[in-house]
């Protein structure tokens, strides 16, 4: 699989073309695909046809092979059976064509023997430079340059241009928002590469991410290929200033059973796609809808990071449901600044609401200039920097009056107007929002959702930190291309800390006593309180045999429990090997505990995860998690994202926990692991927050490294390092 | 306020009808009405008018006051500027016309002289018993039977008739409703009752709950005028086996501020709301949107209360988006019989998803009769109940046959086949949907959401109990009939367990030792562990003078324990008045700590809360909440919808908590509180669960109670009873 991204533009925009399979008949994927190409494009480059049969199609000669073509074309479209396909993509890399798009259905998404055909679609591409597009897919739509590589019959429907670039993995839901444009924007190319042999969505991402005619990217994703391609394209899209919106399709069990039946792809965990997705600054949606409500909204004008809404609206109702709708959302509604309310309560009734949502009330009905008067008042507003405008009914030249006038106050405004059409009746007000490209809403609340997935995007963009990402990858490639056999081992509670103690994490304090005086001296030097357990590789439930004291509180107790538990020992255990007590530090009392964890997930690599302990992961789930490495600033976020914060900042008269210090150690976890990529898996749990200035430390700790197979003889040392 | 529910037919229904204020012009309400009567209604009954100045409108004689009518009609419509209303209603009401309805606006949302206005309506109501409807409200549409007494131009565009009633507060998103009728069901009737200074929502409910023609009642509510008379309305519809859905608008702040200057209803709090709501099984919704995909499912066809989904689909995209949505909603994919399997298998190709959900597949695009086919396979398995039919893209002909296919499927069968038409481009398939009335979902998520809503009121159905409801409504009425003045008073906690006693709750039992035998002999009896505190009624704050001792195991810690809180006492506090120690059992280590309180909530009475003690109260908010009083299954049922109930089940190995003894408790509670309509607010936190058979006792209890204020001689004993 190629890891690096190829230069697109020339499949995009190719300057020649041979159709395989090319054909005269109207019902053919051939003959509709020539139709897409020479009627209904605007292509101006050359067309060369292959067909083993015919002389000429239309009157253009046809050559038997591309092997026989005068010269080599860009694209080559591939419209033949799936059996013919292998040796018409070998010809056409053969003859040093550089993109070839394929059609065809029939290979992975039918089992093993499509399966390997897309192997050897890979080893062409690999050998040759040719990348192949497909199989199994709808086609290419360059709609900004008008160019359709496809033979959907649907293609002349669908040729509204715009900022949209859409890469979709499906041809159905993909076709969707194209037919979602009829309501004023559009989609300058739509990308759905089907089973992705070769070239996939994170291909077009990146391509997209520097095509000056796309400003919005949006993606419909069944499976992620490969997570590290993903990333990359992600963040150059992020570094170029673009956002991303992503549908991601099979989350649950349910919806990955159908995905896969569909495609190849890995469907992936739902919380760790949603996870790398936000981080990455994804705005990640849940469904059609409001993929395109969000892409429409962002490629009209893309937020400031500190964006407050209006709510402007000639209905109570509906005023007061989308003011409901927004506080849900957690979104800010403006407060209007005393001109504000001065010029409108000059405006409007006396009954109109004039704060923030505004309600017109029905002097819509009798003052046409009253929307264009109020609303601009609305916009003027220093704090507004979006106005949500929803129309709940239809109400013939009513509404149309008030969609005339907002499109008006739109024209002399950089903010944002966003129309929300309530009604299943699409009258005259409808048809003015579309043809103003303001690409009206459907639904009230989805309008919302894309409204809040807009403002977060804006707050995302402000932290966002380009300097950072590389790290990342370099990490994740690094696991990715190791070919050694290995194997995975866990350390010791005690080399586990050991390990970690080494690599500057804070730990509690620990040491074998060999005799009660060795006891009493490590316990005054570690400072108490201490636990006392027995050390000996006999015996694994220290517990059961009475081998076990906490809470020690100074040197008698420690020479008490040195007494009562080799006592105990002894007396169940009499011919157990004993090396003595093991003594450790105890946490203070008054802390919250806390769970850091570290995996590697198989499509994106090394993951932390941060929660508070106990029931607070396993019954609430309540976790939140990150890529590594981590910065500061993302460190911070993922403590404050759990929905139990609140306990670390201390309820009812409790001191806030030492969060800086839990800080640290997430960044200390994150270094750790970063620098060791034989670090499999680490779990710290539980870990002791106290109060603040009184530190992090975990309590303990499982390590899972993954260590290289040579010998038997070697291996040993191997683990413990 | 009325609280008995009048009969409304003749309002919806009259057999005649005087136009107050009735016009020729065109443009104006009194014309727009009398048009809406005379050229668009199909209204047979006999027509009055009323005009001051104009002898004849329209070739019909005009009447100066209704009271020159030669009879009473029984509808008078009301269409009179404002300051001329009352004496108009005053009119009516003495020449014995039996319901008015009022359009003109000015009345209390513009303030109190607008409110005054308002109570004279109520006083023309009770005085004369004619039923007024309005003011500030757009009109009655009874559409089964042709009739609109509304001055809407808009009433000639909506006359789609059909099974679903629409109780209204607001205008504009009632119409909102109307016309996404176009879909292909439709409303029978729809109130909007504006003000409604004397006619509320329930009453229209309650009609709605009786009338033959109605099937599903849906309501948009912005504030409840009175709890009561709401539940009654739903119990009533609830008995005759009739869904409401309802939308509440003003749940945030915001929404609230929002409704409160659209209407002058009470918001109320959402919580409360929600849990009510759900209680009485009504459909709560949030979004019009969702109030109309909801109702019109429910109209098509009841759930059983045992259903089980299938999707049914020719995207894969499509399909996996569906399956996501259907298990992130908790719902249940129907696992296909073993004959539907090899069916599906014999009829589709080798790469289309034959389990659930369906992916056909293109086969659709080659083979006209595959979904006749397999969609009857699909609807004929014993486990599915409805099927799921999206349709991501309009796609002519292919989606035109696919859409006649299934109805003609829908045709053969009872189940439901929910047609979800994704694209803007509304072409021949949608056509054919609406036309087959079966009101195609415009968002996939929020069929998916109906669909949820569809099977949570057949499960709710089951459970359903007509029996226990009529002992809600005394306890609330009790409440608000009582005039006699009063004050609240909070017991001291010994006060309020001896009453909790009295009342057969569990509590730790407690006593006063005057001397140290006594207090021997008390632990003794009572059991060990004790708690004891110094008894004292000049002390308020017992630990910050050494007054407590806790954890006392045996007689001789008891006698310590006198020692040390009687020296302790008398060295701080050696002027105070000692009683002895107060003796108290303690809870057993090793339960759950949950909160069970009761309030009396202003609009619907009194609601037990029931959550885990504190963080998760505090923190997560974690509660459920019924209104009382409670019968077993409801008991179990809030204990199961806690987030946090798996704590209760025993997570890690942990014992079962002893939840029977947690229902009983819940049970005595709301019996304690129903019996005793004096107690305002009762909070038990922490409650002690133990492990199972151990019980459940309140540690901790605060009750405040509503006593009568006579004179301060009898207050004192009015409040210790």
């Amino acid at each position: 699989m190629h890891t690096e991204f190829a230069d697109l533009s020339l499949l995009v925009n190719p300057r020649s073309v041979v159709v395989v399979g090319a054909s005269d008949r109207a019902d053919s994927v051939g003959g509709r695909t020539l139709a897409n190409l020479l009627d209904v494009s605007g292509f101006s480059g050359g067309v060369y046809l292959v067909n083993r049969t015919r002389e000429t199609i239309r009157g253009m000669p046809c050559y038997k092979t591309i092997a026989d073509l005068p010269d080599a074309p860009d694209l080559a479209i591939v419209a033949v059976p799936a059996e013919a396909v292998l040796e018409v993509l070998e010809d056409a890399a053969d003859k040093g064509v550089k993109f070839a798009i394929c059609f065809t259905s029939g290979f992975s998404e039918t089992g093993s023997d499509g399966q390997r055909a897309e192997a050897k679609m890979r080893e062409i591409a690999r050998r040759s430079g040719m990348r192949i597009y497909g199989p199994n897919c709808p086609g290419l739509n360059n709609i900004n340059s008008r160019l359709g590589f496809t033979f959907s019959p649907a293609f002349k429907l669908d040729l509204n241009p715009g900022p949209i670039g859409l890469a979709t993995q499906g041809g159905g839901l993909g076709r969707s928002f194209l037919q979602a444009m009829e309501r004023g924007l559009g989609v300058g190319l739509w990308a759905s590469g089907g089973n992705e042999a070769d070239l996939e969505v994170s291909d077009f991402i990146y391509y997209m991410a520097e095509a000056p005619d796309i400003k919005v990217i949006a993606t419909l994703i069944e499976g992620f290929r490969d997570g590290e391609k993903f990333i990359r394209a992600i963040q150059h899209a992020a570094r170029n200033g673009k956002p991303v919106v992503a549908l991601k399709v099979g989350k649950s069990d349910y919806g990955v059973k159908a995905a896969q039946s569909h495609t190849a792809a890995i469907a992936g965990s739902a919380d760790i796609n949603r996870a790398v997705l936000r981080q990455l600054g994804v705005i990640e949606v849940d469904d059609v809808d409001e993929l395109i409500d969000t892409s429409a909204l962002l490629a009209r004008r893309l937020p400031t990071g500190d964006d407050k809404l209006a709510v402007y609206c000639s209905s109570g109702g509906a005023a007061a449901l989308a003011a409901d709708m927004i506080g849900d959302a957690g979104l800010e509604l403006a407060t209007f600044s005393a001109e504000t309310i001065a010029s409108l309560k000059k405006l409007l009734p006396d009954y109109a609401n004039i704060e923030n949502p505004v309600d017109t009330t029905t002097s819509i009905l009798t003052d046409p200039e009253v929307v264009d008067k109020t609303l601009q008042v609305v916009v003027d507003d220093p704090g507004v920097s979006l106005v949500l405008y929803p129309t709940p009914l239809e109400y013939g030249l009513v509404t149309l009056q008030g969609a005339e006038s907002a499109i008006r106050v739109q024209a002399k405004t950089e903010k944002v107007i966003l129309p929300v059409w309530m009604s299943d009746r699409l009258g005259d007000g409808y048809k003015a929002w579309v043809r103003a490209g303001m690409m009206p809403a459907r639904v009230l609340g989805k309008a919302v959702k894309a409204a809040r997935r807009w403002v977060e995007y804006g707050v995302w963009r402000k932290t966002y930190d380009p300097a950072y990402e590389p790290l990342l990858l370099r990490q994740n490639y690094a696991l990715q291309v190791s070919s050694v056999p290995y194997a995975m081992r866990t350390l010791s509670e005690f080399d586990a800390k050991a390990l970690l103690c080494r690599h500057g994490l804070p730990v509690l304090r620990s040491g074998l006593a060999r005799c009660r005086e060795e006891a009493i001296a490590l316990a005054n030097d570690m400072g108490y309180p201490v636990v006392a357990k027995i050390a000996s590789a006999d015996i694994t439930h220290k517990s059961d045999v009475g081998g076990v004291a906490i809470g020690l509180q100074d040197a008698s107790a420690v020479s008490d429990a040195w007494d009562r538990i080799m006592s105990s020992v002894r007396d169940v255990r009499p011919g157990a090997a004993i090396d003595g007590l093991l003594l450790e530090q105890m946490a203070k009392s008054g802390g919250i505990e806390v769970l850091v964890g570290v995996h590697r997930d198989d499509v994106f690599g090394p993951m932390i995860t941060f929660g508070l302990g106990g029931i607070y992961v396993e019954v609430l789930k309540d976790v939140a998690r990150r890529l590594l490495p981590l910065n500061r600033i993302q460190a911070q976020q993922m403590i404050r994202e759990i929905r139990s914060y609140s306990l670390l900042e201390g309820i009812r008269a409790q001191q806030p926990a030492d969060v800086d210090a839990l800080v640290d150690l997430l960044l200390r976890v994150s270094d750790f692991v970063s620098e060791a990529p034989d670090i499999q898996e680490v779990e710290l749990n539980p870990v002791w927050v106290g109060p603040q200035g009184q530190g992090a430390i975990p309590l303990d700790a499982v390590i899972i490294k993954r260590v290289e197979i040579m010998n038997e003889e070697t291996k040993r040392s191997e683990i413990w390092q």
